[in-house]
């Protein structure tokens, strides 16, 4: 099937980091609000929850698709995927600049990464 | 690296539609409440947002991780994924179980798939 549309380019990525990263919930936010801002994309909602434990998981709304990162301080690791459509604008260079900017964000050591195009 | 947990299944899929299903917010949302409830597990937060041409784009986050969707009705698609880690129990039937539902409900054309290991 030949497809005449690019839904876009999604990225999962689970990498190790350090606790006190992993448990710094509005931190995240606030870096993931600067990113947002810098790259001109707009944030309609978001949710960020913490567990007892400090792990947080936050999924943030994007007229543009979505941000969603899970962690678990227990395993020193986080799962994490960025999604940005491509169908009014080719987002694709700003999927690839959050994915590396959140990688430096957190200092992490990837160990799992899918690069798909949707 | 050997690992010595189990992150979890993400399934994304892009899929063709009726214009009626994927203007249906509400619809999907009602559908969405239903499968969580069933398959017992736990929402934190969820984010419905509708764009002027009845599109609609939603983020569901869940102590388990996270489901998403987003439409385009002047395409006849979405594309939509869902991620439930397996760290706490095997959650790998659940997340099928709300994807092959998810198609049916959409009685959806499915034009891409990724079933990933995180």
């Amino acid at each position: 099937m030949t497809r005449t549309y690019d839904p876009g380019m999604h990225i999962a990525s689970t990498f190790t980091s350090e606790e006190q990263l992993l448990t710094n919930k509005e931190g995240c936010r606030e870096f993931f609000n600067g990113l947002i801002l810098e790259l001109s994309l707009h944030k309609v909602g978001e949710v960020y929850y913490a567990f007892p434990n400090g792990a947080f998981t936050a999924v943030i709304c994007l007229t543009e698709s979505h941000i969603s990162i899970h962690t678990w301080p227990e395993h020193k690791l986080a799962t994490f995927d960025v999604f940005l459509s491509n169908f009014t604008t080719n987002n694709t260079h700003k999927t690839q600049t959050i994915y590396n900017r959140t990688l430096g964000y957190f200092n992490a050591v990837e160990t799992n990464k899918h690069e798909i195009l949707r």
